[in-house]
């Protein structure tokens, strides 16, 4: 995984906190979710073990749909609430269509990768996730949609990372199928000729996000 | 193959134009373009057979990339000329995305499918057929971009094949992966979350056509 963040790295953020005044009430858990959750026993149906469990824009990095499911399962015998933000697939300008269709053409090359390293592996949209926690036990309470703060910069980098060489090469390597890999090749082609209506990749602004709020049901 | 057109189906068309004065100089072949081309004997380097070949909108109907390749093939020793218009997975304005994303959507799903007889069986960008077109000695001379009139109804149809349910079971039937799965139906939600901005279906406006004249190398 890259070691990016803009305007702090994820590790830069974490310290910040700490060193501050609510640091002595945080502690951090760099574990996968799914083993975390596993291995802390289950509580009795009528006590929980988390006020409130929190997916902060991270769901599209586990490694397959079926991930989300059992993280949300496990979560329905162990937290109050669950709060989701994650990136919509919705564009309200021009300007961030080109973020949404460089998310879809990462998606169709590495769900091809079983050892995925993109920021891409698994695409959801919100109403998927809303499903997968149905599913779970988890009634959808409150939602809303916001956009980034321009700077934002997770557009760009998701669209550059399309636009590049190496999107081509791994879409050669992983998609042995000349139909399907036609499709990731338009997905991309979509995406260099979305970049001409908003002047080019440093035009681009990051598409909305999306929260929601479930209580069990 | 639904019957639909509008303005007008093909064969009202066809009939129109026969009926016109350039009728008796025309001749229709409604017949499956390379065993046409294949079953008219090549002629010598030195001679062509046809000023101009004309592919019109119909690359996307073929059943593979290989099938335009063939075509681009056997024209290069048939014809000095050849024109090509298809849709241009490009948008202007945020009324054009719908129906860019449903075409892609449509691909996503089609691509798994051997017999389809979807209006997306193969989707190819303009780069993408410029490059078979090299690739068969074919060299671009022309290009241009326009947007279809306004009431071509071709965006709305397509984004209609993808909100219906339809989609969804093609998907689930069509689709093995879960993960790949997702990546079609993450394409349907953006569609979805697309017709938001527009005021739904019937805010639609088809994408844009590229038109690429090509000469011989």
């Amino acid at each position: 995984m890259e070691i990016t963040g803009s305007p702090f790295t994820l590790g830069q953020a974490q310290a910040h906190l700490s060193a501050g005044p609510l640091g002595p009430r945080i502690t951090w858990k760099q574990v996968d979710p799914l083993l975390f959750l596993q291995s802390s026993p289950s509580p009795s149906p009528t006590e929980t073990q988390y006020d409130v469990a929190i997916l902060a824009i991270c769901i599209w990095y586990f490694a397959s749909p079926g991930v989300l499911a059992q993280i949300l399962e496990a979560l329905s015998t162990r937290a109050k609430r669950v709060c989701i933000a994650e990136w919509s697939l919705t564009a309200s300008t021009l300007s961030a269509y080109p973020h949404v269709l460089a998310a879809l053409a990462q998606a169709a090359v590495e769900c091809h990768n079983p050892t995925s390293v993109s920021n891409v592996r698994t695409i959801l949209s919100p109403s998927a996730i809303v499903s997968s926690a149905s599913a779970a036990g988890w009634t959808l309470k409150n939602e809303r949609m916001f956009q980034p703060a321009k700077g934002t910069l997770d557009g760009m980098w998701e669209v550059g990372a399309v636009v590049d060489e190496g999107y081509l090469k791994e879409a050669q390597r992983l998609i042995q199928d000349e139909k399907e890999r036609s499709v990731a090749i338009a997905l991309r082609d979509a995406v260099v000729a979305s970049l001409e209506a908003v002047g080019g990749t440093k035009g681009v602004d990051s598409m909305s996000v999306w929260c929601g709020e479930f209580v069990r049901d």
